[in-house]
């Protein structure tokens, strides 16, 4: 069996009966039952993915993975490609917003070049949390060959499954998706489109900010590459090879690593949605791993969120990627299990119950 | 001139210029303009509110008020009245989602007994951010008589007034309302359908869970009340003496100290949107010194929020007060300020602006 088979073989299905024990731990708390909402919703999900009645959230990890897009040459971003390298060495050096709010929710910021054009190179890049696994110096453009190989496909969720394992070694708690790659919103629609069976228009919003025009190369350029390859809705090998994205499929490949882990994976937005997407199609039971941290301003994420039955966390116009919203959905995480670990129960705390119980 | 009269005369509508300042600033940040929604809204009215264009956020408070009511005798709350002075206790001992969740906020919990019926007294007191401004114990019940006189509304608004200046000494960047008081979505509720004119059943939820039985003899009491009493919904000190709490006077206190000093203040749920709305009524200019934590399961917030023209950051179900929603808010406030402060510029990390600038 390939680390993709075995890694998907090992997911399960989380034991239902510990969201029975974690409600009923909720319950004798301090509060009306229920009364902390999604919050407590979270904290039995995090009780069933991790199989722990009392979770640590100490290790807190958010993987940044980067690469390049042949499709970018089609005009379909505000950007010009070379910001994907240059925000690569913004975030090794602390500047991006990622890393502002990572800080801010205790997370360590884990940089992976998948395959950025530009070779990043650092003269202290072994001191940081930076990774290497380059499948190449960016895709191809899919509106006129396939983005890469099958092989390359399997070799970049591998890449994402062996960089999860390299640093659960270091203490791995609960992690965040995020990426950096100019172009890859187009790549995340063409995946969208494809695997939901949706037409181009309904899943392309305007990414970092293309104006009528830029919006209508974009869509024209994923219906041209979709024509052209006609990748199989239920082979998301298939779909990523034809017009995925490196980054995308390492991404897909932490969530599998994360599930099989039995990590709690909080994904960001629109452009993990799709990872998570190929992850769910790979293997269904990745989604019980799942943390949906927000409602991105692109439109195709709605509905992978929809269509894996997820419900995204915060809803605050969110659009930049990175992983920034993954880290704002870890922090509500961690709230949640804080309320789970922390609080006195009524008998330790005596305080009356109901006087009409439920 | 009366306290409350010199600190609503203080509070002044924040330089408008500085929006622009800080919306500069932050399109100058290596993101894609805009593209952390919300997030950037919220750091410029930060900007507008503090009049700092780096303002600092380190010193955090929740201010969580206890008291009780003398309606809690019609039957409208599910728990017992002798769970308000439990809870205070609880507080002080920090076994309360309140505790938890501002510790995972960074803030300081200031526990205020505004006139719990029980007197609670603790060894250790003095060690405590706890401070006693007891106006008595506890309101009448308004379905026979005012909950309270002209006078002692007048009185504990200004002790929240008070509260607020105390503490402020200690350092104060950021604060956030809460609130402990069996039976206060009673009186909350009342405050609501007065000076907003709505029905009470179209204002009036569960609490902390009563059944549909209770659910009725709430909506009642708050409609004998209003019918006995004619509050005038243009008088916020006579809605507040004849349905109030002494709790939610305390509150309004904070909200117009706090906007009076230019210190954002953080609005949880339902009871703490009641005393924002006496504050508002008072003086509107407060609205600009409010940040609405979060959409409440309480059906009555929703039309405060409206009322105030404030949209919720959080809708997450939540419905237990102390301020645990404030918390939850106050997290994204710091993270807002910290993207302002802490990102790299286009220029300072030399990554390429956009192609086509808007």
């Amino acid at each position: 069996m390939s680390l993709l088979q075995k890694t998907c073989a090992k997911i399960a299905i989380p034991d239902a009966a510990l969201l029975a024990l974690a409600e009923e731990r909720l319950d004798s708390l301090t509060k009306p039952p229920g009364s902390l909402g999604r919050l407590e919703e979270l904290a039995k999900n995090i009780v069933a993915m991790t199989g722990k009645l009392k979770p640590r959230i100490k290790h807190k990890a958010i993987f940044t993975l980067a690469a390049d897009h042949g499709v970018a040459e089609e005009g379909v971003s505000a950007f010009p490609q070379e910001v994907t390298a240059q925000m690569v060495l913004n975030f090794l050096r602390k500047g991006a917003a990622i890393n502002v709010l990572a800080k801010h929710a205790g997370a360590r910021v884990i940089v992976v070049d998948m395959g950025v054009a530009a070779d990043v190179r650092l003269k202290n890049a072994k001191k940081l949390d930076y990774r290497k696994v380059r499948i190449g110096p960016g895709t191809r453009n899919f509106t006129r060959e396939p983005a890469m190989s099958k092989s390359d496909a399997v070799k970049a969720i591998e890449a994402g499954i062996g960089v999860f394992r390299e640093e659960q070694k270091k203490g791995m708690d609960i992690c965040g998706t995020g990426e950096m790659g100019i172009a890859n919103t187009t790549a995340s629609s063409a995946i969208t489109a494809c695997i939901l069976r949706k037409d181009a228009r309904e899943v392309t919003g305007r990414g970092t900010g293309v104006d009528e025009a830029g919006l209508d190369r974009k869509i024209a350029a994923i219906e041209k590459g979709l024509r052209l390859h006609s990748p199989d809705p239920k082979d998301p090998v298939d779909v990523l090879a034809k017009v995925g994205g490196f980054e995308i499929a390492g991404l897909a490949g932490i969530i599998l690593a994360a599930s099989a882990a039995r990590v709690p994976v909080v994904i960001d937005g629109f452009i993990s949605g799709a990872a998570a997407l190929i992850a769910y199609t790979l293997e269904p039971k990745t989604r019980h791993y799942m943390i949906a941290a927000h409602a991105s301003v692109e439109k195709g994420q709605a509905s992978i969120l929809q269509h894996m039955k997820l419900e995204p966390l915060l809803n605050l116009n969110l659009r930049l990627g990175e992983g920034t919203g993954a880290c704002l959905g870890m922090g509500l995480a961690e709230a949640a299990v804080k309320i789970l670990n922390e609080m006195a129960t009524f008998k330790s705390a005596k305080v009356s119950t109901k006087l009409h119980k439920k």
